[in-house]
């Protein structure tokens, strides 16, 4: 079990300067991410706007006893032998790293040495994700998106009986910065014509991904008390759509109109970081179904969501042009997640599917009751229809080519230091292909 | 563009006796694969009941020239990097082992030390599946679970304008003989009532995969007409399905229905060895839509599908016991596709998906138009209400516990001699799980 300890402590300051303050990477956060610099791909971790390089405070003799070797895998070329490790391994080097970058530390002068400005490197995707699942967990989104199309029934009986999920592409996960180029594919005009070219129903989606620590095998299922004892940390996900794509081919669920590009955030915010913000699960009501046995803990019902606001900026090319900021579209958190994410782990692998160290499990699009927290586009422009004002002249009822989404999280409660996720960002380019 | 070659000829004979006239691993076959003995995990190829041990070859001196580099990569304990070489390699590899496994191989004599009987090996998958895709492409198939479940549509419109299919999970792949442990879900009993409990509709799905050789980058689309060029080769896939579990579940596509277990058989049959058996594409009909451009290529048109039969054997624990055979349970062939594979992968890069070497694409269902071509129990027995008899005083309206399943392809043209893809089976274990 994940505690609060000296980690977390808010007046805990860095002999980083810039981690203080600081509004993603306090040293109250310590993400693990993996990073290009001179040539070499290498973990480190984020603190304030530097990255302290595992491999170079190893050769610093910085740690000592078990976590050299814990230190050693988290500074490989990717994150999932580390992540694999589980718990007790991170949880050590955390605390090491938390000593280490205090401002208290008597070797702080020596260990400067190890540290590399954010802007000099190039971030990498954490780990290698075997498997991508993305769920459907906000009830509003849901109901939302179900009256668009005219659903006879908005809220499949499902959706409160189980958390709903399908299977996505892994291959094309990619991280903050990365463009998304606008997919060709099939899609019905307005006028009910079916067309192959560039789709015009371009959308954003907020999520919030876990990231898979220690796995199980294959027909052992992991109980939902135990879930987040699986989960190594959290990152940020836009699940790119087409869903002009999407709505024709979408008889097995989602495929083309989704596998063009996924983009999540590059730094991983452990569980261990996010304890503090732990907050009770939703209450159900008496209009919600009695939930099977393997889905209810009392932890996870005390304990089970995170008190994290998610955003997205949208900054067109004029914007740009003009030196001119974004604009905010939405602002939504984790209150309206249907499901936890135990509950969705615990599912997941009640079948006996196995999950593997390095696989993202996503929230799908998180969806608030409120217009500014509609995480989406095709929810917050009714399908393009009522296209959105962004204040400057320009609408969107969806993505143009030039536009930049980034997605930002914090995670904040009172009596603690926030700490943020960095961002997961890419600006749209034009369609390669016409057919 | 793969051709007829020396390699096919009917004529040649390998020095390795159990190979002529095998009905899976005659030398016009040389299938790669992975297999485990003495500890290690190594590539090899099938040559009857014999595996060439590509190591041991090499140690020998067997290749020369630039066929030595393509063997050495081949005989890796995945065989990735070798399936993303390309065709001039593997083609190149085939020609050279054709060579080294004719009769007429004067060193044939010193060549007997790399053979290691099947019987000693253990075979393990033949590569990182880092992507698994599962199609749609039986017109019976689709059209009958349709009206089975009483849609107004049995084969919704997408499905003749292009090859529908969703993610599948690639954790739980495993190779022929891994046992089959029934999951336990959520399903609906026959009186309406919703449970938790191991599922009663367990199926077995008879389809044929296509492993990725070289791969696309992200957002370059591979055209149809150079789709074949990316096939490295075939593998038998059974989808194994919890029924019950994937009608509840399904609204974003299938996930725990399917994700508990998908088995393949360990041989990879190259494109190559299967060029004799190309037949023409299926001829579109008045009543089909026209397809786009990006759908179409002559090539394909005609010589797109493959002349393999599959079929599926079902042995009982009770015919175990009494020493009996299984009984074939259902036989088909690829003339039920309505794609071919080069249409299929080409639509899964049309959005500008990559694909890497060693993901497979398999076909979905692949059930004919008549009782004995119906390649799954839920469209043989009427979704379990109409129990086929196995002749021997049993019946099966799903799979029970200790049911082992066997797939097996053969690829058949008058002229030539058939090849087969091994086997792709296992047996059903009770349920670790009651919730």
């Amino acid at each position: 079990m994940d505690l609060i300890d000296h980690t977390h402590d808010p007046a805990r300051r860095s002999w980083v300067q810039s981690a203080n303050g600081h509004s993603e990477f306090p040293i109250q956060n310590l993400p693990f991410g993996v990073f290009k610099q001179g040539g070499r791909q290498r973990g480190g971790v984020a603190i304030g706007d530097q990255i302290l390089d595992l491999d170079a405070a190893l050769e610093l003799g910085a740690f000592s006893g078990d976590v050299v070797d814990i230190a050693r895998t988290a500074s490989l070329d990717r994150l999932n032998k580390f992540m694999a490790m589980g718990k007790e391994a991170s949880t050590s080097l955390r605390s090491a790293l938390s000593e280490l970058l205090s401002e208290h530390n008597p070797n702080a002068g020596k260990l400067t040495q190890a540290l590399i400005p954010q802007s000099d490197a190039s971030m990498q995707l954490p780990c290698d994700i075997g498997d991508f699942t993305d769920f459907l967990t906000s009830l509003p989104h849901t109901d939302r998106l179900g009256r668009l199309k005219g659903l006879a029934e908005p809220v499949p009986a499902a959706f409160k009986s189980l958390p709903v999920a399908y299977h996505g592409r892994s291959s094309t996960i990619r991280v903050n910065g990365t463009p998304v180029v606008r997919p060709t594919g099939q899609w019905r005009r307005a006028d009910g014509k079916l067309v192959c070219a560039p789709v015009e129903s371009l959308d954003y989606e907020v999520e919030l991904g876990a990231l898979i620590g220690r796995g199980n095998e294959l027909a052992v299922p992991i109980p939902v008390g135990q879930a987040q004892q699986h989960i190594f940390g959290y990152c940020l996900v836009n699940d790119w759509s087409a869903k002009g794509i999407q709505w024709f081919e979408q008889i097995l669920g989602p495929f083309l109109g989704k596998s063009f590009m996924t983009s999540v955030s590059p730094w991983v915010v452990t569980s261990q970081a996010l304890v503090p913000f732990r907050s009770p699960a939703r209450v159900r009501t008496d209009d919600d179904p009695t939930l099977f046995p393997y889905l209810v803990s009392e932890a996870d019902l005390a304990s089970g969501r995170l008190a994290v606001e998610l955003s997205a900026n949208l900054r067109t090319a004029a914007m740009r042009e003009q030196g001119a900021p974004g604009r905010r579209v939405n602002v939504s958190d984790l209150q309206c997640m249907y499901w936890t994410f135990a509950q969705m782990l615990s599912h997941h692998t009640s079948n006996g599917c196995s999950l593997r160290a390095g696989d993202l499990l996503a929230s799908g699009t998180l969806s608030g009751e409120t217009p500014d927290s509609m995480a989406c586009l095709s929810e917050r422009t009714a399908g393009g229809t009522k296209p959105l004002d962004l204040g400057n002249g320009e609408v969107r009822g969806w993505l143009l080519d030039g536009d930049e989404v980034v997605i930002e999280g914090h995670a904040h409660k009172a009596g603690f230091v926030s700490i943020g996720f960095g961002s997961c960002g890419g600006v749209v380019k034009p369609a390669l292909y016409k057919d």
